[in-house]
């Protein structure tokens, strides 16, 4: 399906030619490399989170990311108010779970989001994914410990009792909107080495609904994106430092020519 | 007149030399990096936003940033706090309005602190001055979509209206106290790739008005040596995170003697 | 004595093999680099400062560690909650006072935690650990401007007053436990030059006590580990930006047979 990757390419050239506002309430380990990763893909970030102000900025995003990485009430509470104010503008919302599971807070926090704001894409690791859907998946801290075995039927059932994309990434990446499954096969081991590859990840989502009509389809390719510039990265970095650098340097040189090339995107109906 | 470019170098030189303290109350996004820049230029920073230390902490101090970049209510009072105490003392105060014009929260924020505390220095990108000053400037979420066009005027009547400094800063930035005004022709197109540029160059005024007598001649001067350091730096990156990894390397290497053979600075009576 | 170093490198050997969890509540300015030094070494970092969740996500770690360094009355609360189930559950505390002695708020705030917490080892510079010791040190800011003359006696004396382990860091590393008093003659200059350097070797400390059986041991190995990755890191650093990405690397590539040859540690009784 070459339509699949031209598609792609068609969403990276619309986010560096129209510049999507993607605002950000996210946690405190991330928020400078999340906004350079941002700004690397030709998005404009913008950070706010107290709660006197984000139901007016999220009016000029073309879309809201949600990450509970550092999370606290008041944080939650100012999620709360600007996804709900996405809602009704109609501004797509991708929602980062960053280790629901691993305490009381973070799973209900995640459960509150889910159940108070429609959620566009919900993105997390497979221990996060399986947890938030009863799946039984263990979480320690904010690592994954396990996924559920069969990843393409988990993220499609939640997709459907959620109403939302689901996407479980890893070593392959599972996307469902309950009709379709989609599995992204590009990424590197050096993501695992350097913090907040997910949350970074979960940003060009952003970006990529914020400019694309198939949400699926932007998730998959926002992930193929990603991952086969970590591929490249790797190639030129000696360690997690040096290769992080590359990671948002390659982002920002690589064409759509060469996206539409190395995205490895399988769509196959549920 | 060469004596600009020598008094821009001596600015830098004292800061090497006297290695002012520059207390940052300033954004979740940057505190990482201004703090790297502050030490890469020679200065000491010190990052305290708490309520119940910051008068203390700015005794200490040669100057005092202040940056509204993800502002709530307890930092925008905790700014005014500081801001009086540095007021008392006579410890200079920069104030970088970010986003100011994109929420009411920061716009009132903003006019807060320029009325309840004495700033030294303004610093901000054309649309946020504009907006400051009335002059309809858009900004949208941080960026600015377009300045006033007469900007040498604009920053000259904001400056003696508010009675400080005024900088606004882009392609070519305008500096003002309403006598003078300074332009710099220093920068590197980069520089809009990279999160935190803008507060990364208020964190350089801050050192370089703690050392010097001058806040026009001080603030220009740290613009150019800023937007000069990008140059260099530009010269050998592969994308903005290299560029950044450069940057900062680059005004840590950069000789006074380089700095007064490329600084571009104009000063001119209004 | 050939035994201190394969001590060391074993303890390197464990924190890869064993990915202990080191749950943080730490300082805006340095969440993404310590989490980025933790995964560099091998360990997992979490990040997690709400009260709500601060106690049950204790349970998942080897080790906790505290850094005060933009301390709010809020995080000081989580922090003693924290540190008060850590010690219900034997994982070891590390704790880094920055800036105590700059503010009342630093200084009670440490005497408070290490009070009312068991607090495993206590890593600050001269300064600082001077100030907490009452030996009158002078702290600015954040930065130490003088320590005792005589650090050996004064942490072995600190040591048996706190019953904690004690290490001052800087040209040479001075940590005791009472008994003994190890001396670490690893580093490099350039470590002054990037923001949050000590704070990073908190969390490689933090790694090492959690893996580790002899506090003293694990604190000293920890600071040669990073004090030699530094020397390595120096060679091929053009300013302290590029220094900083190559020491991520360079910790990260290190073997542990380079670790046990380069480390420079003294134990003697005291």
């Amino acid at each position: 399906m070459p339509e699949i990757e031209t598609a792609v390419a068609e969403n990276l050239r619309r986010v560096r030619k129209e510049t999507p506002l993607v605002h950000h309430i996210t946690n405190l380990v991330v928020t400078n490399v999340t906004a350079n990763v941002s700004l690397a893909i030709g998005a404009s970030p913008v950070m706010a989170h107290a709660q006197e102000e984000v139901a007016q900025m999220v009016r000029f995003a073309r879309a809201l990311v949600l990450n509970i990485g550092t999370l606290t009430p008041a944080t939650v509470d100012a999620m709360l108010t600007a996804g709900q104010e996405a809602n009704r503008l109609g501004v797509p919302v991708v929602l980062d779970p960053v280790g629901a599971g691993a305490t009381d807070l973070r799973t209900k926090s995640t459960e509150r989001l889910l159940s108070e704001v429609k959620v566009t894409v919900l993105r997390g690791n497979a221990g996060e994914i399986a947890t938030i859907g009863g799946y039984g998946g263990r979480v320690r801290g904010v690592d994954s410990l396990e996924g559920s075995r069969d990843m393409a039927a988990m993220v499609s059932e939640m997709a459907r009792h959620f109403g939302t994309v689901v996407a479980a990434t890893g070593k392959t990446d599972y996307i469902s909107d309950g009709q379709r499954v989609a599995t992204v096969h590009n990424g590197h081991l050096l993501l695992t080495t350097v913090t907040g590859t997910g949350c970074m990840v979960t940003s060009v989502i952003g970006a990529f609904v914020g400019v694309g009509k198939d949400p699926l389809l932007a998730t998959a390719g926002a992930l193929a994106y990603y991952g086969l510039a970590a591929e490249i990265a790797a190639r030129e970095a000696n360690g997690p430092a040096s290769f992080q650098v590359a990671l948002i340097d390659t982002l920002y040189n690589m064409t759509e020519e060469e996206l539409s090339r190395g995205a490895r995107i399988r769509i196959a109906p549920v």
